[in-house]
């Protein structure tokens, strides 16, 4: 039992209203490794660094049950590095500065050992990259979840659309659905969207929670309704992260399964924006965890019984 | 056992994207009456009328048990109207004109027969109303609910903070919570409105559901997601008009009732937005409103167990 992570692993630098980072660790690699490792390991990370990347970072992921075989460390080249500023809804946020640096050249390769994942997690990330991926493992995990994002419907759509086809799961969030559909209904977007392959569709909607369509049925997880947004950074990454790393622990692929496993996806992310960067998912315990999850059950917890006198 | 609804009776000429309708019948106490009138009787309500206001529509009313006697009718004068454009997304419109009419100089006047409601249920409307209203009553009802909006914020904010401070339940929707409160975040603005007097803030989110905050407790009921959103117009009020309607059935006015109320209010509010005015709330069965219950316990419902393992 063992989840492939696909995804960079980076730095970021981010400006919100209420405050500065340096340039922290990030990457989508990064995020989906800390959140999955609560519940399952191994994780089988597959990424790309350069030489700046900290080499205590990789040790403490390593001591969290993340395996590192897939990590190429380019020694003479430096990391991915984005840097933003987020708006005052934090919602929407402007990129000051990406150096693709070593991602610009990222050629995966799946190690030996990591051939018998039951799930294989893409982080955002190229198709191609993704693609290369699909097509290096011999068998076919039971579970393939793909995240992506607008940037890639824009600039490599043919490819984009041949992973979309490979995949059990997809995750966008609403304006990406939209968009990807051409469909402003997201209950209409969802229905072209499962078309194209995947057999679950999750939409999020960040502050408004996330959507989860498969054939004719739909369920929604809520957010937290939370008093301070600190840094949005990587919330959606953390949410696929809990999502994969608890259907890991469960192995309960159906709908159903996917229902919780999004409900522990949210209670993760609802973490990781109250510090900078992955500050708040280091210090994690498995209590504050479970009281988490419990705020989410009472938060849409209602007696059936009154509704249906 | 009944519920007083003080608000407007009027017309409305509505502009989507998907049609255009006619002068027809609207306004928030027909609404509310509208919807309330599924779960209990009597409705007793408090409007003004011009002679315009087809007799039909009252005749309809009063069989669906609605209490007319404080609606005045004044023969020679017109009734309020109302002609909006909603925009794309259905959440935004404009007002292209209105005509206060009958409505500018309304007394209201409660009638004997109406001291003994168990529910006030205060739709939008001047709060020089509102307070006439409240004032005129010899006991104070159970439960006294409010809705508002931005217009009433902006022109008359003393005297809607004088209404705000007497009642229990406030309906308002996100961006008003947000000026009412001057908190961007919803709970931070949840925790400033609470001060002001009511014990109950419902947050309405459109598409995005609705937040229920009671002291330090939160509950979210989610909306439906819709293919199609035919005419958002009344929506709001018919959320109002089954929640007051089913706590008056229930009588269960503590923070558990209210969850499922919120649930059932959320369910009639999913019909009124599929075709133009009061339509579909007209044709509305027993049946029908079962099954969109059921509808939203699924969307919601997951297994707690396979979370708590």
């Amino acid at each position: 039992m063992s989840v492939i992570v696909v995804g960079s692993m980076a730095f970021d630098a981010i400006e919100t209203p209420f405050g500065k980072s340096d340039k922290i660790v990030g990457g989508a690699a990064t995020y989906i490794a800390w959140s999955a490792s609560n519940f399952t390991k191994p994780i089988q990370q597959i990424s790309v660094v350069g030489g700046d990347f900290p080499q205590e970072e990789l040790d403490t992921l390593k001591a969290r049950g993340v395996q590192l075989d897939g990590v190429q460390i380019k020694k003479d080249k430096k990391s991915f590095f984005w840097k933003g500023r987020y708006h005052m809804d934090m919602n929407t946020r402007d990129t000051l500065e990406t150096q693709l640096n070593v991602l610009g050249e990222f050629e995966p390769v799946v190690p030996d050992n990591f051939q018998d994942a039951d799930i294989l997690m893409l982080g955002n990330l190229s198709p191609t990259v993704q693609l290369g991926v699909i097509e290096q493992l011999k068998k076919r995990p039971k579970l393939v979840v793909l995240d992506t994002m607008n940037f890639w419907m824009e600039t490599a759509m043919e490819d984009l659309e041949k992973v979309i086809a490979k995949v059990d799961v997809l995750l966008v969030n609403d304006s990406e659905a939209r968009q990807l559909s051409g469909q402003y209904s997201l209950v209409g977007a969802a229905k072209e969207i499962l078309k194209m392959g995947p057999k679950y569709l999750i939409i999020k909607k960040g502050e408004h929670g996330a959507l989860l369509f498969h054939k004719d049925h739909v369920f929604f997880a809520p957010a937290l309704p939370l008093e301070e947004v600190f840094d949005p950074t990587g919330a959606g990454d953390t949410f696929a992260g809990g999502f994969v790393g608890y259907l890991d622990s469960t192995k309960d692929f159906s709908f159903e399964g996917m229902k919780t496993a999004i409900i522990v996806g949210s209670a993760i992310a609802s973490f990781c924006v109250e510090k900078f960067g992955t500050t708040r998912l280091r210090e994690l315990t498995r209590q504050e965890i479970d009281e988490r999850l419990q705020e989410f059950i009472d938060l849409v917890s209602f007696d059936i019984s009154l509704v249906s006198r």
